[in-house]
């Protein structure tokens, strides 16, 4: 059982330590997800994301830093939840441009995942008068948008299509 | 373990049913959320999406009847883990306005699931030629988006900063 949550402070941390988590279980889950996929351009905007997600993932140890305090110490449960829907999802897929289709659906998820988890925490920041720590996670919240949207150039492109004919 | 999905309209068909079952769920979780609820907006906010869901379910109803499909058998993982993570946070706030401010966290995390699986299911109905359903998608999709900002207009607007003085 976790501790008390008390004040936006706490809640605050709290948010980012769940959303710490997230990206943990996410550079597990990326390295699967570029081997399943057939595409190359999924396979490379996939490859492109697990570097961002280094990238985000120091940003968040620069903030866990300023704050004087630990990142560990929370389970992501909602990525969880997310990521076995995705293994799921993909063991399905009979056929590997439906597996292409399934599995940008799968992360779609996990982005929109972020884009709530890190816009909620860019609220908390902003409330709290920590204008730098809400640039930050605004950039992180960015780019996980702007995958989402190359994710549906890449479905609507050509993947959807694809997946049909089969 | 499910059937193996072999092309686009069956993985569509999967999808409709996940989110079926998503928003099963989610008419389960929110009079808890509007029993915890303390802000009178934020209770009023969750009830209309309340209502707002029973409308969306019935526009998944009537696309199953049309594609002379079921709409059991799926149950949404993803969804479960968004509702158990929500469940956890509330538990944890210790105070009426943070738990209000969680409140909002969950809750659009669920909404942009929604947006996330709407959004797939939109696509592969366009791919798929089915116009009529890809527009009622959409509609939800839309709707599911409004609930998102509203969210964050409460949030904004008072509940994080009532938060912060506790």
């Amino acid at each position: 059982m976790a501790d008390k949550v008390k004040n936006l402070d706490e809640l605050f941390v709290d948010t980012l330590k769940d959303l710490y988590d997230a990206e943990q279980q996410i550079v597990k889950a990326l390295p699967k997800m570029i081997d399943q996929a057939n595409s190359s351009d999924l396979k490379q905007s996939f490859k492109e994301h697990l570097d961002v997600t280094h990238r985000q993932i120091d940003r968040l140890d620069q903030i866990f830093k300023e704050l004087k305090t630990t990142s560990k110490g929370k389970r992501c449960v909602g990525m969880e939840g997310l990521i076995k829907e995705g293994d799921e999802v993909m063991k399905e897929a009979a056929d590997p441009m439906v597996r292409d289709a399934a599995l940008i659906g799968a992360a779609q998820k996990v982005e929109h995942y972020e884009i709530a988890g890190y816009g909620t925490a860019r609220a908390y920041a902003q409330a709290l008068g920590h204008q730098n720590f809400a640039k930050m996670l605004d950039q992180t919240a960015d780019e996980e948008g702007q995958a989402d949207k190359k994710l549906t150039m890449i479905a609507e492109g050509h993947i959807n299509a694809k997946a049909k004919t089969k």
